[in-house]
């Protein structure tokens, strides 16, 4: 993983800025005032935490071998009233769906994530509070038996 | 501007996620380690950075009434090399072209973001340094009024 990220934001017109990436990506940012042309700057924070500890959580779930069919992580972060207005309370919920999930591992590799791993939830945590849980939804393989005898 | 942000990421393949944002936008995530199919999460975070002061900066350069014609902003973080792998020292350059500027606005413009205004550059100071500079480039005319006469 680098260990130096840069990236850089272009002014078009308005608060609409093209932004670009060390990783090569370039993403258009807007103001919520604006037209909202692209993502604001506080909502790819919050996005950024989502794709952070869920990639640390599949990456250890698979290593534990848990046979997950479906994973998705929602966030949401309240922001402070007064400026700078930084996330104050933040939450991370994981909703991991998969076949015989055993819970202890699940809880671990969140765990592990928010506490250990995951850089942006680290971050976020210096100067607000991030909660993490967890939701396990047994998939019953119905919808898979449908598909094979579709 | 909102007071919650939401975001969710949805497990696609690999590490691939499907990111929405609570301001209507979806985008891909997925690891440097990966195929780069998208940003990653901790690009997201230099991105948002460069884009929050950005959106500042030049906010209040124009109620400065200041004549900016271009304007750029760049970011570089160095992160930790323990996990959580956070941003340890992050550099921002605020790279202003215009007209007759006085640097002491664009000195003030930069400060204020820096100090009171974005939220992002707070959330990564509480765990890191932010130091951000300016840069100021003149300008000439010289290309507008090659267009005008072209």
């Amino acid at each position: 993983m680098a260990d130096v990220y840069t990236a850089s934001a272009v002014l078009l017109e308005g608060l609409v800025f093209r932004g670009h990436t060390s990783t090569g990506h370039d993403l258009v940012l807007d103001s919520s005032d604006g037209g909202g042309r692209g993502p604001t700057p506080m909502s790819l924070v919050v996005l950024a935490l989502a794709g952070c500890t869920g990639m640390d959580v599949i990456s250890i779930l698979r290593k534990m071998r848990e046979d997950v069919t479906g994973y998705e992580v929602q966030v949401r972060g309240e922001r402070a009233r007064e400026h700078p207005r930084i996330y104050t309370h933040v939450t991370v919920e994981h909703i991991v769906r998969g076949r015989e999930l055993k819970e202890a591992n699940v809880a671990r590799a969140v765990e592990l994530s928010a506490t250990r791993y995951c850089p942006v939830s680290a971050i976020i945590g210096a100067s607000g509070t991030v909660t993490h849980t967890y939701r396990i939804i047994e998939d019953s393989g119905v919808a898979a038996t449908g598909a094979d005898g579709g």
